[in-house]
């Protein structure tokens, strides 16, 4: 399979593409470091790269973020940093990429436990990574030819333990190993509309 | 208390303000037929609203919208629809209504069976409702003062079972005296970050 990878050097993305790249052909883009680059805030910057690349048969984005800080000073400013970047990002990038993707490919969007145990300051992420899922699942009924699509929902990464640790109290880290697994079910597989959850 | 409901003129809103209406001071805000008025996509439109009304105890909004349609030829611009409206405009009036609200209050805000139980057409607010339930779920949390939060998430209502019974094939319709329980459950209770599912 021709497979794009977004966010391709980021911590999940990396291994992921490393694990697919095994057996497939990937085409890693990211917002600086790919040789076909893409900001997914940006919906002309997506079809762009979809214009780039050209068909492919899955789309695994491990891309987005959102506003992390203080909820009694969060504006509404500060919540479209989410809206636009993990959500409307991802959706977009479903959006623009069903019209290059091949019958019975599949999208695999990322999003995180936060969208059902949120933790302090995390409110626009916890929004954004159920609205994600939400998406996966609605989508999933209505994408046509045979084409799938997932989200994954890791934990705290044990690689990311020495970082979020301290900030997500009481998470159970789980194996990056795991959180491959997620991806590699929903490319491989043959489930659709699932939220994937590794926790 | 006083009571703001924001869509008092709606199918839901009316009701729920007729039962409240019982037992405390109601002010009902609509976008044309209230003395004052709200436009909930606009953040400046629900700031103008709160300096009218002033501190208050209790906030309801059964208010909001999204886009309804063809998920083929949904573009980023639709999907903007339901983020302004249902998403951004009921999570403003808590951003800006957190000033006003007296301690101990509670918002309550109104999603849907659609969160988790989408049908064709419905992509746009299944995400928008999921994002609202997440939102209440993670605020109650950090809201401080003792302010309580909640979403209604009710099913198809018996009062509009002819305008929505064909388009959610399957739903069993739900009494609109369950539904009006979920708000006084909110609102009266003493519940917090909760989705007060009614289906």
């Amino acid at each position: 399979m021709k497979i794009i990878i977004v966010g391709a050097t980021g911590t999940i993305g990396k291994v992921v593409a490393a694990e697919l790249g095994k057996r497939h052909e990937i085409i890693g883009v990211s917002a600086h470091n790919s040789p076909v680059k893409v900001d997914i805030t940006s919906a002309a910057s997506i079809a762009a790269m979809f214009k780039a690349v050209g068909p492919f048969d899955a789309l695994v984005s491990a891309s987005g973020g959102g506003y992390w800080g203080s909820f009694e000073k969060m504006t509404e400013e500060d919540f479209y940093l989410g809206i636009k970047s993990k959500m409307m990002g991802q959706i977009n990038l479903v959006l623009e990429g069903r019209k290059y993707i091949r019958p019975n490919g599949s999208f695999t969007l990322t999003t995180g436990i936060l969208a059902e145990d949120p933790v302090k300051d995390s409110c626009n992420l916890a929004v954004v990574n159920a609205a994600v899922n939400a998406f996966a699942v609605s989508a999933a009924m209505e994408l046509g030819n045979g084409v799938r699509i997932n989200a994954v929902s890791p934990g705290v990464v044990e690689d990311s333990r020495e970082k979020f640790g301290p900030i997500f109290p009481g998470h159970v880290p789980v194996s990056m190993e795991r959180v491959v697994a997620g991806f590699v079910k929903s490319v491989e597989g043959m489930v659709t509309g699932q939220v994937i959850k590794v926790y």
